[in-house]
């Protein structure tokens, strides 16, 4: 089996990657060439024997998409995107990668003609709803973006579904929960205080929490984004019928919640590093995000996430920190 | 107040013109200028002392967008698209037509800048849903279709809702019910039936019924589009917010229920030139179709559409058939 990851660099890409070697394939199917592109070229893959191929490409540049589709890839990972606050940022640049890209690539695959089908695994967001919201937001809940990122998300996912009906593809669209605990250094997100009020003090390092402890949001680990990805590459197209875009299952929790596990986990001492300084604007921002979702029909297709967030922070610990941390 | 109606050419289109001009103008505006685009060149319009542009102009050509928006208009109707059926059997006609177009347009809005944010009224399509349904369909309801068509104007809806949300326009996306009478001769559309079942029969002529009376479907007459199209725009944008697509108010009843007003409108003699010729691809793409809206966001903003499909047949008879039918 050839899979292709677009976005193999980022974080869950390079997971996935890892993932994919480690189990030796997907599903039944053993993985024997390993299509890895990004703007920047991933790294070669460790412990792996098949074919690989390492791209250093923008798919929003015509003919990018055609090329890295040739080889008939039989599983296409889209998880090539800006993220949300850059789509914000800059316009132009947000639509002409999170939507012409997309729609390069898919055309692309349409064009290959000559019964390709492949599956097609796109990671949409939980962004592609806009506030006000019920609390548990139903399956069947209607997309009103309130960013260019999450525009352009819904609409990734309606090109999906209809280049499925039209059997062009085999399209799957999964809507991922905010990734907590993200590894690596803070970032500027908005919602990178979810993960940096783990992640540091675990480090020995102070963190900013700059909202209420009552603030409620949707997680998944980054250990279960992989095996959402992994389900989504293998799941039978007819259990997922026509509606392609899937809200995922994950945890909701609150960030005095969070809290409370670190303690349980890692004791007062680290909890202690927590510091708090509100700061009005991102509160605002965050208010606008939803915080629960029923996602009845992922649980149903047996996409499986988090129950609690002890176990977010202790696959943290095991994924990324060996085992220790700074008491 | 300059308006510039693009799809000027197609019956709604008209229809929007001849009010425009007979109103003077738009709430509290007069018309002063009119700039007629399709693709082919629009009638010179009758009645109207301003200034008129005609133009027969293709949005999906890169240029044209620009071009008709050089003149700054204060209002656009945006009513040119491709049919269902069409968008289904072009792929790429519907795409670069429905889709491209529309960007296009909304891109040369937002680049002419200045300042500039007219009023957009963009004609979107219950066919925005796809089956199945809850019975009466909610506002909130996600957008699901199972056409290219309601892809593209589901798309348009995003985009649409996006750049209003920037502030390069004010759009307002109004998902119109199936028009019914709709004039002219019986075309091919799967649709056509309920149109057909009371225009023909009304002018002495058979009309073939290709499904059971028990079938239920959302209407509106010409003269009800009109009217929500003047009414979307000069809507107050902060009472909108920023959901900019409705779901326009209508009348669901069944095939019956216009038989029975027929009846009681025209008589015995004009339903007996309805002929029942059961046809099942008919009434299986039909089954597909929504049947019943809240509609309540509409209400509340004072759309107004028929209560009883008598009103539906008596605004038929006025105006198009001059107040008389063959009985």
């Amino acid at each position: 089996m050839h899979v292709l990851i677009l976005g193999a660099a980022g974080m869950v890409g390079q997971k996935l990657t890892s993932a994919l070697i480690a189990d030796g394939g997907l599903g039944n199917d053993a993985l024997t060439r390993l299509s890895l592109v990004d703007v920047i070229e991933p790294a070669a893959p460790v412990g792996f024997s098949g074919v690989v191929d390492r791209l250093a490409a923008d798919l929003s540049v015509p003919g990018t998409a055609e090329q890295v589709v040739a080889a008939r890839p039989d599983v296409i990972f889209h998880l090539a995107a800006i993220v949300s606050g850059e789509a914000e940022a800059d316009f132009d640049k947000g639509y002409r990668i999170n939507l012409d890209g997309t729609r390069y690539l898919f055309d692309a695959i349409r064009l290959v003609g000559d019964g390709y089908c492949p599956r097609v695994v796109f990671t949409s967001s939980i962004a592609v709803f806009g506030a006000p919201f019920p609390e548990l937001i139903p399956d069947d809940y209607f997309t009103t973006p309130l960013t260019s990122y999450g525009t352009q998300k819904a609409i990734g996912e309606l090109l999906l579904s209809d280049y499925t009906r039209r059997g062009f593809f085999d399209g799957v669209a999964v809507r991922l929960p905010t990734i907590c605990v993200r590894p690596g250094k803070p970032n500027k997100a908005a919602s990178g205080f979810f993960s940096n009020i783990i992640r540091e003090p675990l480090n020995g390092h102070e963190a900013v929490l700059p909202v209420d402890e009552s603030v409620r949001h949707w997680f998944a680990s980054p250990r279960a984004a992989v095996g959402f990805l992994k389900h989504a590459a293998t799941l039978a197209s007819d259990r997922i019928g026509p509606r392609r875009a899937i809200s995922l299952p994950g945890l909701s929790c609150t960030v005095g919640d969070e809290i409370a596990s670190l303690r349980r986990i890692a004791g007062d001492a680290v909890v202690a590093r927590i510091r708090r300084e509100a700061d009005p604007t991102i509160a605002r921002i965050v208010a606008g995000w939803p915080a629960d979702f029923e996602a009845r029909r992922a649980a149903e297709l047996g996409f499986v996430a988090e129950t609690d967030f002890d176990e977010i922070i202790k696959a943290h610990i095991e994924d990324e920190l060996g085992g220790r941390f700074v008491a």
